[in-house]
C-alpha cells in the first residue's frame, strides 16, 4: 500500500486503516438536516487539509489529485466536525453544504435512483 | 475483478460500479433521526438480500462471508428504503435500528473518536 507523505498528526494517521490505494471513505453529512450528501475519498494529506482549513478536500480518484469540494461548482462544503470510525477506516464529516452536493446537481448523490426494496418492520414496534 | 454469482436483478447490477473486490460501500442511516449508524461492504448478493428480505445485510471482508447484521448481538437493522448513488458505487440504506449499531456497543461507529478540526462557515450565512 503507497501513503502518500503528509501534514497529518501522526497520532490521527496512525488510528488510520487505508484501503490498498492508501484511501478511506469520507462520508459527508448535512451537519442540521442530517441529509447524507455524498461518499468521497480522502488520503492523509485530503484529511489534514479537511481538519485544518474549514473545507472539504477529497482524493479524486479518477483524476489522481485533491479536490476542494466546491472550488470549481461553488457548492462548498464547509466543515462543522469530523470524526473517525470504529475501525478507522471511513470518516463522517458533519458539513454545511452549499447548494448540490452531486455532480448532477441533485442535493444529494442518492437522490436520483432508490431502489425497489421489502420494508422491515421491528417486531416490537409500537410496543 | 470478481463478481460473485447472485440473484440480484441484473437491471441493478448492470449500474454498480464495484471495487477490486466486488465490492460497493453500504452506508446505514437511521431513518427517522437521520443518524449516519455505520459504514459497510455488499456484493450483489448481500444487496440483493437487503432488498428482499427486510434486514440488512453486509459482505464481511474480514471473515469473507455474508452478515445479516444483528443476527448475534440482536442490533437488527430493519430496512426501511435503499438507494443507489449517481456512479453506482455507494447504496444509502435507510433504517430502523435496534440498540447499537457499532460492534463497540456505542450507537454509531463515530461516536468515540471525534477529531480536532476547523470550523468553517459559509461567507453568506444569516445573510
Amino acid at each position: 500500500m503507497s501513503v502518500r507523505p503528509s501534514n497529518l498528526d501522526p497520532k490521527i494517521a496512525d488510528r488510520l486503516k487505508r484501503d490498498p490505494n492508501g484511501l478511506v471513505a469520507a462520508i459527508a453529512q448535512q451537519h442540521d438536516t442530517g441529509e447524507v450528501l455524498m461518499l468521497g475519498w480522502m488520503d492523509d494529506e485530503a484529511l489534514h487539509r479537511t481538519l485544518t482549513t474549514g473545507r472539504c478536500t477529497f482524493w479524486s480518484r479518477s483524476r489522481q489529485e485533491y479536490w476542494v469540494k466546491g472550488e470549481t461548482s461553488g457548492h462548498q462544503q464547509w466543515v462543522k466536525s469530523v470524526a473517525l470510525d470504529c475501525d478507522g477506516d471511513a470518516v463522517l464529516v458533519r458539513v454545511d453544504q452549499v447548494g448540490g452536493a452531486c455532480h448532477t446537481g441533485d442535493r444529494t448523490c442518492w437522490d436520483a435512483d432508490v431502489l425497489d426494496a421489502v420494508v422491515g418492520e421491528r417486531p416490537d414496534a409500537g410496543s
